[in-house]
């Protein structure tokens, strides 16, 4: 494949995530780019390419992050930086992450070539992990810059195949030395536009969304344990089925977050039984949880709550129940000086714009426990996303960079 | 493998199924003995040498059911049946099956010592098929002796390795006329033993189940389709979301199975959900609800009754919900004339019985719709079955074997 971007800026940046898509394209219409697969690479390097073309100063670091830099006149340890990621989930859609890297391009790219050089420098990332879909491990593009994660933490996970983090780096290049070092400390601000894969924007109308939070989660792997037995000779009243339990735990747990101040979104997305037998009394269930909040006093209380729910109603239905939270984030406000002056730019050009929580995770989160960050919105169509359907239209991909382009000019110059 | 028992008769019948679990036996220590298998012919073949060396006349018939036969003086229009199948599910117990067909072997061989030849004609059959596990049908044994099956249904249903029925059945010499019809119209009465598969008995204390009835049964598989959506993103008012909805059904269901007049049975055993990931809400979850009853009214008008709570709980949340009744099986009385004789027999013997409705299917079930038939229960440790560790105490064995014995000397002398 040609790592030349195959359509020129100029078309603008519908044609830009198309072009961009070409890389990792998947039978079905979607976009595959795990980390450091052939994939992933071809496409950061077209990034760095096209980045190049469009005249800024390019580098990778050590993990495999690649920023494109407009140097300022005043400052140089007082950055304004924009971007997301380009890996995927598999069979993703085009939008989601893609949009931010490009949309930061193109805005430096206007930014540029109409106000010249600006105060302080400029830099647009696309940041190499977000989505933790190859190797059990979620930002290690933006944990890297943040100092979160270090190189040594790539020993550990491997991907489904047995290939370690560490060995799918060094195969690329990455983690010996070869780049600067991905730690950074000389961030001022840092933006990511994003679509925003919910329903938000699309039922209020509003073209961008300024994240006020990113919402905080916690996930729990549920373990109920009953006894296996036939369905035709076991009495009701004799059973300890951990489906028909679980489902009662769903219930109870489903309307409790329904209670609680603004939304709890709790999710059970996954559920295996087993020995999962039509004639075959369950033995064993397990399923996860997914609660998200903006206040981690919220997710404190409520996770008080799922472990009595479900001790309470296992208990008594003599099923053994095993809760593991596996995952606990806290909440990420963002900066509340960038987020007036994204609402105000968004006024400015009279474009209709609302204050919104993000319940999806992003590398503004990460980078937002260190460093000053926003994020904006544009709408998704039907709230879908991790999908080949996911879709925005190019006119409110077009307002979205308009708005970051005017952002970013007022931080930097 | 040698097709002669390597334990004779006289060590009872705890020895006597030990024996015969040889043929197929599973590392785990149950059984597979899968119809016309290797493991399933040489077992069959055991049987006929077995019952030939008691001295029953034995023939198999043109599906592979075995008989025993001790011919009475007065009619051979008019045959006491006994017996049952010696097919087993993967890695199964050894008495499920195997008990009824070596107690039946047990009971002819001592009538005949003790009271020489019946005046009505005693057979013992080892019915070739009754679990389904190898070919998606049950009763192939006991449905042909019935007529309910013919050899031509045997075209169709095909294993897991795509061999029909009908290949697997010819492979073994069985389908082509080499014996006679499998179809029977000389029963006057069937009895069957079998070990209980419940806790009934064990709980109760009592040696013998007489049963009163199979119970019938319906098995459903539902399938709701909902919107596939971002855990994180999702406001919980736009959810459609089918596994919490199939929760909501299935607490339904469980609370209005327990109004039922005596004991209407409910299962949920098997549950998919798509795509299974614990941040997406699922877009499509299928189950399955088993619903028993001994009385084909109340079946049907719980039919009805979960149709409506699924309907109307789906309908309430914007789930589409289809549901597939893939199984109807109405519930069999046994013949009140021999369930008397046996209790009357268990009572001669000072033997504790009670009155059980079988809540698990068996061939009296399907012998039991064309000819007089009933069945014998014997406590199953634990309520465990098709299970390695499947197990009845040798004192309760032997019980059974007595009250058999006793039964058909009462029908048949």
């Amino acid at each position: 494949m040609d790592h030349r971007p195959q359509l020129s800026v100029k078309n603008g940046i519908a044609d830009y995530i198309e072009w961009l898509s070409q890389y990792g394209a998947s039978p079905e219409g979607g976009v595959t780019r795990l980390l450091y697969t052939k994939a992933w690479m071809d496409a950061q390097l077209a990034v760095k390419s096209e980045m190049s073309s469009l005249g800024f100063e390019t580098s990778f670091d050590d993990v495999g992050n690649v920023y494109g830099k407009l140097s300022g006149s005043q400052s140089s340890a007082d950055i304004i930086m924009t971007g997301s990621h380009i890996d995927t989930v598999v069979n993703g859609g085009k939008y989601d992450g893609a949009y931010g890297v490009l949309a930061g391009m193109l805005a430096l790219k206007q930014l540029k070539d109409t106000y010249g050089t600006p105060k302080k420098t400029l830099e647009v990332v696309s940041l190499c992990e977000e989505e933790g879909s190859r190797f059990p491990l979620t930002y290690w593009g933006s944990g890297n810059v943040t100092g979160t994660f270090a190189l040594g933490d790539a020993a550990e996970p491997s991907d489904g195949a047995g290939v370690s983090l560490q060995a799918a780096m060094l195969e690329n290049g990455f983690g010996k030395g070869a780049y600067r070092p991905a730690r950074r400390t000389d961030i001022s601000a840092f933006i990511e536009i994003h679509i925003e894969q919910g329903l938000t924007l699309e039922r209020s109308g509003a073209d961008i969304g300024v994240v006020t939070s990113i919402a905080g989660q916690k996930r729990y792997l549920v373990t109920l344990e009953g006894e296996c037995n036939h369905a035709g000779t076991t009495s009701m009243k004799w059973r300890k089925d951990p489906l028909v339990t679980s489902s009662r735990i769903i219930q109870e747990l489903v309307m409790r977050a329904g209670r609680q101040p603004e939304e709890l979104r709790l999710t059970c997305g996954k559920m295996n039984v087993e020995p999962n037998m039509p004639n075959v009394i369950p033995s064993r269930v397990q399923f996860s949880i997914d609660i998200r909040h903006q206040e981690q006093e919220v997710l404190k209380e409520f996770h008080d709550e799922l472990v009595s729910v479900i001790r309470g109603i296992s208990d008594e239905k003599g099923i053994r129940a095993v809760i593991d939270e596996y995952m606990s984030i806290e909440p990420v406000p963002m900066d509340q000086t960038l987020k007036a002056a994204a609402l105000q730019t968004a006024a400015e050009n009279r474009i209709s714009c609302e204050e919104i929580v993000s319940g999806a995770g992003h590398d503004a989160q990460m980078i937002g426990r260190r460093f000053p960050a926003c994020m904006l919105f544009v709408p998704s169509q039907g709230g879908i996303s991790h999908s080949p359907r996911e879709f925005t239209s190019a006119k409110q991909l077009d307002i979205g960079v308009r708005v970051l382009t005017d952002l970013l000019y007022k931080l930097a110059y």
